[in-house]
């Protein structure tokens, strides 16, 4: 399991020397760690009120970053209450930071052709401080030791320039280095005689008693008056236009928040008014740090701004003779997985539709993407656009000549324009007016004329959902921009675009032996890409991921081992996009950590760390994982790299697990209440409350008794407990799962531990459904909750956005329903108006179309769903009628799918829809109807009331109708044939469309026939 | 004034890493500074903790440390609320700290040839940590870089072993580096472009605005809250057994007293109940803390004692001939300079004691001293002691035979041990008695044996009055002992005490060609030193700072400027000890500071610089002064850094003084209750209330009016308020100056001014007198007040110790009385009776014998003071009869010393004494006496009236009773020849006794005639 550990390695103490001198080297400040508790190294004044502002600013130091929440009594591997970061900010971004960034890590003698190193999308945000950033987390051998992030706003304010800030976690970058196992045995330092002292002696027993202090023993009262006492003071300091002590007293504020977190005595309300206050804090300290500065003239100068490329000169466009293929790199710092696709399909679209718009003859356009690059190929480019002529048009001709035929001003003016001679002006006819103009020939450019701006409109066009600032002043992007490639055929093709110029030079991978290559042709370029270790060919990348990943299941040792592929497709993508070179790795983790439950294993490799899992032929998990590296790399090392980070997080969650097995489920849901969930809704714990009503109201409803009954009950009174546990704080996804392991070990019958677990279910929309029916009835009760609550105070779900997953909960509520027959009895608007009275209960004022809308929301997801799901439009929106009932619609749905062909069905949707059309126009006459009389009528009446007989009130099902209205066409057919309906006498009338009516009243109530 | 700035001198931030670099290549940890507000380097756990305990420890690290008393706004060149240390703790005391140490300001381009670098007795503690130890402040051309201390005691507990604690000064070591004048001028870094960044762009925003919060805007009750908190949090943490977070909540406690003091607002009681809290807590976490390593088992090891030096073997001690010179150099750390005199001259009084208590011949031991070194010579030493015989006595000679004359068991058993056979045994006889014993021949001892083994115990028995440990286990002294010297004639003489042996090398100026040199022999050592630049003698070293200063005043370019030496006498002596090779240098400060009083200019120079004040013809004061480096250095670099380091101390003064004269003397008379006097007896503005009941009562009793009277009514109202002036909270011995400069300023009448400034004097035993009755009439009551008050409580000074300054304020009653003319009516028990009702008024409990306790001690001081100034102890005695009324008793000792050798006088003496005499043998009867009936028993009656009619119930003074008994003494002479006193019959002798009584006590009130 141990790999070779470099003995040589420096020491901690040795490694910080050595960034100090590296970064002052690089021209950065080194600055103290800052004399107050700070959460992170941006905390430090030299980052958070530095970033501000015109000027430019280098810094680095060391920041001792203190995380009450994490804090484990030194047992973690690699979690500790306090960490040691160090923090560089360069203001403004060089251009290269991450080629800075992996010097330095030379520099401390990380060998970066044998480890795994990997920028990893990680956006970071601050909302208690009005900061955020994008960027990545560094992963090295899948730990991760570095965040990465371009700072886009600071203190509420808009940062420009933009400043880099990357943060070395020093332990986790030390243990790879030195090869320990625990941070506890990182060589600190070498010690007076040769004798080392290790991190545990410096800092354990530190970190064992402030554990203690943050988890167990810190005063609550105390730290309340001490987040108190801070914040009035910053207050006071802002009313002084004093910013650093002012800034000073909010750092302060947060250590006493973080440590009442840590003792899980944050109430909501507490936490949302603690967070307003900081962030309100924060943003008048950073304002009064700025207007301070501006007051003094900006004392270190101002940033330049990055000159523009030049425009490339005409002389200097290529020019081809036969068509040939255009190619066009963007080069850029890793993209989210995310991106990879969508940017990648995007920028080709844009592009298409930019030659469109052109004359240019072009073959296919084709994009390859991987993470640090899009390739935009055009096949077949011709040489140029064809030559073409267009009229311009001038005056009317009226207007353009005098009584004497001489030209007016306005003609003179237009042709001067022009630079022709009035005479040569002609006439056009456009709609009935005369106008004078003149046809000027339109020659067509050149292929590298229109690519060139082109290829430089669609890198200024790139947008992703998120996108940055960087040193470029006018581009923004998910990423920054670093290269532009541009080839027609075998030629260079200049491109320009804000401050970038494309060269014929790509980079490959960071670690090659030439990471940078020069391109001769724009031919042949994936492939050549891929003698250089990258596939950009993402199909090609997607199957070597699966091949590999599968090759090496089978070595794992046990018969039948196996990834599945199908069940981790998304994972598949996703690892797909995070690496450019797929290099994977089977690695495993130690048997003992299988007794944790699978759910809490699987999701850790997944969530945290994008690791395949491997099961035996029974599908059951197998300690192994593949994780997949991006290149070549040293295996052992990288391996041995990833087997630690897996361990240090199953250790972790062990932790949380053993942890949480000391309180009940009772308590963790007594501690609801400290859970914000939102503002107008109350905390979790009425959230939980309201659920357990519902539930309750539901049951009830559908007439439960016995154990089901009771487990509901009991369900019902645990709901959503295990959120304040913290193996569900720090793994959300797991929420469900935990509370259901926990009840059962706690002795809760495992009917309850079921249903526990089912309440979360389903988790997409075409997740799993609750297999019991008290799951079913709680998840039912989840999720019309959050859907009437939300739509209750105006969180409506719009266009992409969806942050509340107000839609998934409407879907889910539908999917509930379809899924559980005896929740048959129940109606979408029963349920969201059940809902709607507990949050009345509660206080909240309700809009008064709450339920409909609500109901028409949930219809309308699952008619996309039925649609998505391939059925036909015309069914799905005749079934629909009885979309209140799901389970209703998509058995008549099923019915009608089956019998629509049939002849007596379609005779019968003929019947219908004839007697349906007939009666938009008739108009309303008010008069009492006449008697029937002729034996049509009386034949038809006859029929419709057996048919009300048969059917009852109730909507009936497509099958009963079709069976009872058997006899029913020929009926209505003779009726047409003998009876005019609409008789003159209003009276007789009357009578014969009120027959009709009822007919339809019945027949609509079973399906839209109209649709049909 | 400016000097050539090395330009090229290295940034604040590469100083930093080099320092690092270089304790990190000693075998130093590096941590990182604390994060939270610590006062020092110290405060961090890494030196706080660490120290405790038997484990080794090194480490190294910057501290930001935050002196809230500090505090300039960034204002002042070297003073600042936040400055930056270097901290190094070597555990143990590795041998040669201070080489390691200079070697370190090497490293960062000190040029140790060119500055003046001295380490200057400073010893720190803290009471409210339970911590202190020996050692210095580093002065390079004056300003002090760096403390550089011996911890002795820490957490109230003993260290062992002992750690080296160096603190690095950063900024003024920079400062200094660079060359540059004010603290925010430094260059901190090089910044991105060359660009260099100064430190004022660093720190300077933050340095004006943390000193508005300290000093102006912080919260007084949220600071409060804040301490009580912390205190709070810690002792919980005490309780729970978690030293860390305790200690951690400690400094927070301490940051928080800190702010409140430099606000102003600590109260005496405060002060006293805080700094017992912090005390004890700071003492329970250090033991919790020590506790804790025990019971690790102590995991960094243990220190290992230093080995013993092995003792001289007797083949290795050398022979002599002939007399030769002994030579013995006690090669040390700089001794405090009071120390080199006292402790040199103790080392050679025990060296003559333990020779004489030899028989080796020897010539006079002389003694040199330099604060490196004392240097014994013993001349003339003998080859050997002459051999000698010794008799041992055994049993009493009848117990040693018995009646066979066999010898007894007890006899046997002694001539066993003796070794010799019982037939040898001889009789003495002792006191009557006769014991048997035997003669053994002494041979005498070589001189080198005799000289080895004393010079040992010399060293082994040198203390000074605070002694310290170092890494000696055995060894206590001043400062430690580094090496020995020792040789008889040319001869080297091996010694050994404890771990250190002698050599035949002494160690000159460290900054000289050659530090070490190897001495051939013990003659013309003195010589050999000189040649090397060290003066050892002190006579001569002396005269060289005088003929140096005088001759550079001479140059200060205006006539008549010199150094008043006699003035400035202590400081001469104290420049000598400061250094072992004398070079003055004449430096300058800006006439502006010339404003400044004179009296703040002189202690500052005096005080804290030891700079020679130089005066004009008229003894005014020049903008010069004379500072005495330690060797060759740059004159002009040296000057110029002793002039940066004035100008800041004077920018200082000058800052109190700007600011003290913001605000009234009654606003300072009113925070006097804000400083602590003593528990017992109150604050200071108890005290300070006392002083003027008390001299509003003298003033009555002495009968004063008119404007005297209103002068000492004022004054007393604001008695001693500028004890809460900046400038005196700085400088104290300006206490009074001040007072009367501020009261002038804010527009008292110049007798109140002159007032405050002298109640005040006298400043030491013999210091000048206040001049005015105002000024004298306070300056009673001020030293009344304390020498009662103090002896009220108990604190009685004994042997050497005099903390309180009692003594100092007896000496100063008496020499007030003596020398106040208009205080004449005023006794010293009167003016103590007085003192003591103010006590009583304020609820003291007095012990019964105070007055006379109280006046005696008084009576004492005035004996002492007069038999110091050399009067006859004869007279002393007999004038102080009168010690009630030192005034009195003075002129009479005057007078008898101007007439006792008058033959009128001696007879007069004779007369008193014949009849003194008589009296206390004979016995009272109790009979009446019977009238008087001889002649010369009625004349000698006429003659005693007549007396007592002219010399009246008050004590006559000697001149007057002379004149008036002129004519009694052949009066008295009849009656002893004509009458016998002792007559049978009691009542003729009781009658002659009372004649004879009532003589003597009308003389005994003049003068103790016995004693003459």
């Amino acid at each position: 399991m141990s790999t070779t550990a470099p003995t040589s390695a420096l020491t901690m103490q040795d490694a910080i020397l050595a960034l100090q001198r590296y970064w002052t080297e690089r021209g950065c400040l080194v600055v103290q760690p800052f004399n107050t508790e700070v959460g992170a190294g941006t905390g430090n004044p030299a980052t958070a009120l530095r970033v501000l502002g015109p000027e430019p600013w280098r810094v680095g130091y060391v920041e001792p970053s203190v995380r009450p929440d994490d804090a484990r009594y030194g047992e973690n591997p690699n979690r500790l209450q306090t960490h040691t970061q160090f923090q560089v900010i360069l203001k403004p971004d060089p251009g290269n930071p991450q080629e800075l960034y992996l010097d330095s890590l030379r520099t401390i003698g990380i060998d970066l052709d044998a480890h795994d190193v990997r920028f990893v999308e990680d956006n970071w945000a601050s909302p208690a401080l009005g900061a955020w950033g994008l960027g990545w987390e560094v992963w090295l051998d899948g730990m991760e030791i570095t965040q990465f992030t371009y700072f886009q706003q600071a203190g509420g304010q808009v940062l420009r320039p933009v400043s880099v800030e990357i943060t070395y976690g020093l332990e986790r970058i030390l243990m790879a280095l030195q090869g320990v196992q625990h941070v506890m045995d990182i060589r600190y330092a070498s010690g007076p005689d040769g004798q080392p002292i290790s991190y545990g002696e410096v800092f354990g027993q530190s970190e064992y008693e402030m554990s203690r202090y943050y988890l167990d023993d810190a005063d609550i009262g105390t730290n309340q008056q001490l987040f108190s006492a801070y914040a009035a003071e910053a207050q006071r300091m802002l009313d002084l236009e004093l910013p650093v002590p002012a800034y000073t007293y909010v750092l302060k504020a947060s250590h006493a928040f973080n440590v009442l977190d840590a003792r899980g005595a944050i109430s909501t309300t507490e936490r949302a008014v603690s967070f307003k206050t900081m962030r309100n804090l924060t943003r008048d300290a950073a304002e009064l740090w700025r207007a301070r500065r501006e007051a003094q003239g900006h004392p270190l100068g101002l940033v330049e701004p990055l000159p523009a490329a030049p425009q490339p000169a005409p002389e200097a466009l290529p020019t081809i003779d036969a068509p040939a293929t255009a190619l066009f790199e963007i080069g850029l710092e890793e993209l989210p997985w995310s991106d990879v696709v969508g940017v990648g399909e995007a920028a080709r679209a844009n592009l298409e539709a930019k030659l469109a718009a052109t004359r240019l003859p072009h073959g296919a356009v084709r994009v390859d993407g991987t993470p640090r690059r899009l390739v935009l190929t055009v096949a077949e480019v011709g040489p140029a656009e064809p030559d073409a002529t267009e009229f311009k048009r001038g005056p009317k001709r009226a207007a353009a000549f005098d009584a004497d035929g001489n030209p007016t001003k306005a003609a003179q003016g237009f042709s001067r324009g022009q630079g022709v001679d009035p005479s040569a002006l002609e006439t056009v006819e456009v709609d009935g007016t005369a106008y004078v103009g003149i046809t000027k020939a339109v020659p067509g450019r050149s292929a590298a004329q229109v690519l060139s701006a082109a290829f430089a409109e669609v890198v200024a066009e790139l947008r992703s959902d998120k996108n940055m600032r960087w040193a470029d002043p006018n581009l923004s992007f998910s990423r920054p921009i670093r290269w532009l490639l541009a080839l027609l055929g075998d030629r260079p093709l200049p491109v320009a675009v804000s401050a970038l110029a494309s060269g014929t030079t790509t980079r490959v991978l960071r670690t090659a032996a030439e990471p940078e290559i020069t391109v001769d042709r724009a031919d042949g370029y994936l492939d050549l890409l891929r003698e250089h270790g990258v596939v950009a060919d993402r199909d090609a990348r997607r199957a070597l991921v699966v091949e590999q990943a599968t090759a090496l299941a089978a070595e794992a040792g046990t018969p039948g081992a196996r990834v599945d592929v199908e069940a981790q497709a998304e994972l598949v993508e996703e690892i797909t996009d995070l690496v450019e070179a797929p290099r994977a790795l089977l690695g495993s983790f130690e048997d003992r950590y299988m007794s944790l439950p699978a759910a809490v294993l699987t999701t850790v490799m997944r969530k945290h760390q994008r690791y395949l899992a491997v099961t035996d032929g029974e599908g059951r998990l197998l300690p192994r994982f593949v994780t997949v590296a991006n290149g070549d790399c040293d295996v052992d090392l990288v391996r041995a790299g990833n087997e630690a980070v897996l361990r240090a997080r199953y250790e972790d969650a062990a932790f949380f697990f053993g942890a949480d097995q000391q309180t009940s489920p009772e308590e963790f849901h007594g501690r609801l209440d400290t859970l914000a969930f939102e503002t107008r809704l109350g905390s979790m714990a009425d959230r939980a409350r309201r659920i357990d009503a519902l539930a309750q109201v539901i049951a009830d409803r559908i007439g439960l008794e016995g154990d089901d009954r009771a487990t509901v009950s009991r369900t019902g009174a645990l709901a959503k407990f295990d959120l304040t546990t913290q193996m569900v704080v720090e793994l959300s996804s797991l929420a469900g799962v935990m509370a259901g392991e926990y009840a059962r070990r706690a002795g809760e019958p495992e009917a309850v531990a079921v249903a526990l677990t089912e309440m979360e279910l389903p988790r997409s929309g075409g997740g799993a459904l609750p297999a019991t029916v008290p799951g079913a009835v709680l998840s039912l009760a989840d999720r019309l909750d959050l859907l009437t609550g939300m739509m209750a105070i105006g969180n409506v779900p719009t266009g992409s956005s969806d942050p509340f997953g107000v839609r998934r909960a409407a879907i889910g509520v539908v999917n509930v329903l379809r899924g559980t027959p005896a929740l048959s009895g129940l109606s979408l608007t029963d349920g969201v108006a059940a809902a709607a009275e507990r949050l009345a209960a509660q206080g909240l004022e309700l809009p008064g179309t709450l339920v409909t809308d609500a109901v028409a929301l949930a219809q309308r997801r699952f008619e996309l769903q039925l649609l998505d799901a391939g059925h036909d439009h015309r069914l799905v929106q005749a079934a629909l009628v009885k979309a209140d009932r799901p389970a209703e619609a998509e058995a008549d749905l099923a019915e009608l799918e089956r019998r629509i062909d049939e002849e007596q069905v379609q005779t019968l949707v003929a019947t219908v829809q004839r007697v349906s059309r007939i009666l938009p126009g008739a108009g309303a006459d008010e008069v009492a109807p006449a008697a029937l009389s002729g034996a049509e009528e009386l034949a038809l009446a006859r029929a419709v009331s057996e048919l009300e007989q048969n059917l009852g009130t109730e909507p009936a099902t497509v099958a009963a109708f079709v069976d009872a209205a058997k006899g029913l066409p020929p009926v209505v057919d003779a009726f047409f044939d003998a009876v005019l309906v609409m008789d003159p006498d209003p009276a007789v009338r009357a009578a014969r469309l009120t027959l009709l009516a009822r007919l339809a009243t019945l027949s609509g109530r079973v399906l839209d026939w109209s649709a049909l």
